[in-house]
């Protein structure tokens, strides 16, 4: 039987099955400081039966590398309490079994690669907007690590001209995409989220325009085939549309592959991330 | 026999050798139109002796979809003549032999990836400023495609403040990087290369601002390790300095790996294109 953690800053997701495609069982717990979240994670993983292996999908940032003694770390997080924890030697220790381990990003990007893979599709971004913004990568069925892992949510976009003065929410870089896109940049210049704001207030076209602008950094700079966009903020149809639409003005027809460019919602759904931590259980070492 | 060409805009560079460490003869010719360039490379190669295998690194955009019968062909370039060329055909049927193909900056990538792998590099991104702006990638040994291939020319980074009126001078994007930093771009503004403006002109810092936020992508969206950048434009010491200060100060430190990211100059100097087209040989189909 596979285990498996969707390990968020708000919740952990958690499941058992014995495959990927199959989940008997799972459950969600909120959050707190690491000793009390991990401990009754473990607890209620190990009440499910006998694990064979489990995957974990982490905010970040972690660590990657298969050489580092610090594989399997959440790194430097400003989550209270959550940096330098050694999560994945949690539950090697505590359950005794062999880990694989991603951020949730590449985790929920994994998931949805297999979705789209039928349909021929070999490369995909999943790029999630939400308290954060973040991207994973898959080409060929690999999810991409680099030296680390992407934080795509901390590229610069433009700034659209009708939100200049605004200065970003980003403690690191100010007006960057996360600083100025994510569901807290949100908050800050209009006191609700986008869902809540006016149809006609130009906030939905602000944020579709610096969403729009990550996706065109994606077809261009790695040339994806397909971005799935999750998280809260995508959450409505119009705003899809517009992130759609602007992306193709930015692109110009110009690039390579542009015919088989696709911007879609989810096909896993909210399954997207625990799904995809099910499939790292099978890459455990 | 191992043959190679690396397919510019303004010349073909041939080699052969019986590996790619060992070019025994290399010869450069101009691009003129395709019948007469193409025959012209084929009779040198040809005159050097038994070719097993040829690799050919082109100026794009290129057809890299293997599932294709386009695969190997330019596409649509804006280079009079050269559209719809069937490139990898002519040398397979001219030479009678299989032929590895990829844009000339994958060429160029996987050269030096080979050259930084042995510094334990396993992503690394090549990055020409030059007539035009190109990126290849090479992630653990492989370049990356995707649905067609990167055009990272075509982001558009934040425009400087001492460079707020000049409109670019890309013909499908205006102001993206290469409508303001490739060589023509430089040229439009101030008349001269980057190289022949003052020490304390502005042009320096506006196009190391450029290009500095090219390197912040590809750290931050696909978290490459190293990025080596070829080309006219990146020739001289002080503008390296100043794109990897101001790329240091972009980033604030904050991106994981931050401490393993290094920027330089080809280790291959201007062999990388045709070393890697001599490494394309070896992956013939």
């Amino acid at each position: 039987m596979l285990a498996a953690i969707e390990a968020g800053g708000t919740k952990f997701v958690l499941a058992t099955g014995p495959s990927p495609d199959t989940m008997t069982a799972r459950h969600t717990i909120p959050t707190r400081d690491p000793a009390t979240t991990l401990a009754e994670a473990a607890q209620w993983l190990a009440a499910q039966g006998t694990i064979t292996a489990i995957g974990i999908g982490s905010f970040g940032p972690v660590e990657l590398d298969p050489g580092s003694d610090r594989w399997g770390f959440i790194t430097n997080t400003p989550k209270p309490g959550w940096a330098d924890c050694d999560i994945a030697g949690y539950f090697r220790t505590r359950l005794g079994v062999l880990v694989g381990f991603d951020t949730d990003v590449n985790a929920a990007a994994l998931a949805e690669y297999r979705a789209a893979e039928t349909a021929g599709c070999r490369s995909l971004a999943y790029l999630t907007i939400g308290t954060g913004i973040g991207a994973g990568l898959v080409l060929n069925g690999v999810p991409v690590h680099g030296v680390a892992h992407p934080e795509m949510g901390h590229i610069y976009p433009r700034r659209h001209p009708l939100d200049r003065d605004f200065a970003g929410v980003c403690p690191h870089h100010g007006d960057c995409l996360e600083g100025l896109a994510s569901g807290p940049a949100i908050m800050a210049r209009w006191g609700v989220s986008l869902s809540q704001l006016p149809q006609d207030h130009p906030g939905h076209a602000i944020i579709a325009d610096y969403i729009a602008q990550a996706c065109h950094v994606l077809f261009a700079a790695v040339a994806v085939e397909r971005i799935v966009i999750g998280g809260g903020v995508a959450k409505t149809a119009e705003l899809m549309e517009c992130i759609m639409a602007r992306t193709a003005e930015l692109g110009a027809g110009y690039l390579p592959g542009t015919a088989r460019h696709r911007i879609h919602g989810p096909q896993c759904g909210e399954d997207a991330g625990i799904s995809g931590a099910m499939m790292l259980a099978q890459t455990a070492r």
